[in-house]
């Protein structure tokens, strides 16, 4: 969106917004998970972050649906949060010398980018809502109930094993 | 952190890193929320972002008592996470032209920089207990429960009342 411009005038114009910045950050998590995937040591995270590497395609997929039943062309807007959020991830990543330690620090990085989509995708269901696009919503409702299965799931991962393992690390 | 080091060695490294990157963030969001107070329309919102603002103050203070209490000087280390969420949020901001739609880009804008807190103390929480910190988490938990609540507070003023006020402008 243009510095010197306001382009959004009502909350249709932020909704679609909001679907390309959810759009562009998908994209990007598409190409963050391989390195995520190449990265972790547990066999269980390395199989939980490749299934949600399908999944985010079938999100990508949903979201150019929505784009479609709203009448709107996909596109991407550049999204400084997810930038940030697997920025850091990666600079956590390169920091972190113990391989169990990095299984820890990859389930928090992926947990950060799980709490992105989740509050994006509330914020996106409220507001199609409120257009009365309960269509859009429906569909957008399905990936918010697989990011909220996926956070559980890491979590779950996290306290039964990942945590206990990265303990045993010793400097 | 260093480029070409690895400095995170142990679990407890990464604990502090995280303590360390949530007080960088913490100490943001105060030197954001003023911009957000000001430009926010509804009185509602408005104090909403007023107490939440008393509040990180004091959600930093208890980061302080925690760094004191794993023997650690607080310090803050560059979080692009965070950064990159308020560049988001400044960014949409400045362009949206109607006052009530801007309420409804605010609200979003919050809710993403509450789950970016949500997930990290969630995180710190889960390291503390599997380190044996039981004090520390118990500490750190009081904030991930004001967070929470505030995060719905910020979903029941959108669908109550700022997405249906947003709805009415037009372009």
């Amino acid at each position: 969106m243009g510095l010197f411009s306001k382009d959004i005038a009502t909350l249709d114009d932020l909704f679609v917004h909001t679907l390309q910045d959810i759009y562009y950050a998908e994209n990007q998590i598409t190409k963050a998970l391989p390195k995520m995937i190449d990265k972790a040591t547990a066999p269980d995270l390395k199989a939980g972050f490749e299934l949600h590497l399908r999944e985010t395609e079938g999100q990508i997929s949903r979201l150019e649906r929505v784009f479609e039943m709203h009448g709107q062309e996909p596109k991407a807007v550049t999204c400084p949060a997810i930038d940030g959020i697997i920025k850091e991830a990666n600079e956590i990543a390169g920091d972190v010398a113990d391989k169990a330690v990095l299984d820890a620090a990859l389930v928090a990085a992926a947990q950060a980018v799980e709490h992105y989509e989740i509050t994006r995708y509330g914020t996106l269901i409220a507001w199609a809502t409120q257009l009365g696009r309960e269509d859009c919503a429906a569909v957008l409702a399905e990936t918010l109930a697989e990011e909220k299965a996926t956070d559980e799931k890491l979590t779950a991962m996290a306290e039964s094993k990942v945590n206990a393992k990265a303990e045993l690390a010793h400097a």
